[in-house]
């Protein structure tokens, strides 16, 4: 409303773009928090966030995996297993989520 | 790795589910980002996000405006000018913005 206000140079911050760069992307987020429970298979995976197709979470888990906040780890058998897990990078991100489910829980109460 | 965590239930928390109907698509988060300095024009929006369009931009304020995170206020002229500010919803998420850019620019500070 002021001048100062309308005359100041804005710029969004760096890290929080590089932060939208993930989570603003359809299911990154969702993936995330749903590791936060432990490893899971690419199938609890799937289940637990619901509406995915197995080509765009596999293409979602090779890209959080590509920026070391997922892990892919592969059990010798029989039978061979693969687990997904969050590295300490995407562990450091749970806290963050809790506060975001907070504030949706308390502001985003009447949206669909 | 666990059998317990294998047969676990995960569902996706019903409330970050919403926050990232929200900020899970692209844009919205760096909207809300820019509004934090306090209220501007459709233009200075637009010049801080940078690389969006007139129309995605109009798209995502009133989608904003909808969820009542973002209010639209005309001040009669001459001459009439339109500014986009927070409401207090909206406001309500900058600290965990805070903390997601804190945490991007600890762990995501090798990606694109």
């Amino acid at each position: 409303m002021t001048e100062a206000v309308a005359n100041s140079t804005r710029t969004c911050d760096a890290s929080l773009t590089r932060a939208f760069g993930v989570l603003g992307k359809r299911w990154n987020g969702m993936i995330l928090s749903v590791l936060s429970d432990g490893p899971a298979s690419f199938s609890e995976v799937r289940r637990a966030v619901g509406g995915i197709t197995d080509s765009v979470l596999s293409d979602r888990l090779t890209e959080l995996a590509g920026l070391e906040l997922v892990r892919r780890s592969v059990s010798e058998g029989p039978p061979v297993s693969v687990h997904y897990e969050l590295t300490d990078g995407g562990r450091a991100l749970l806290p963050v989520l809790d506060q975001l489910g907070a504030w949706a829980h308390t502001h985003l109460e009447h949206s669909a």
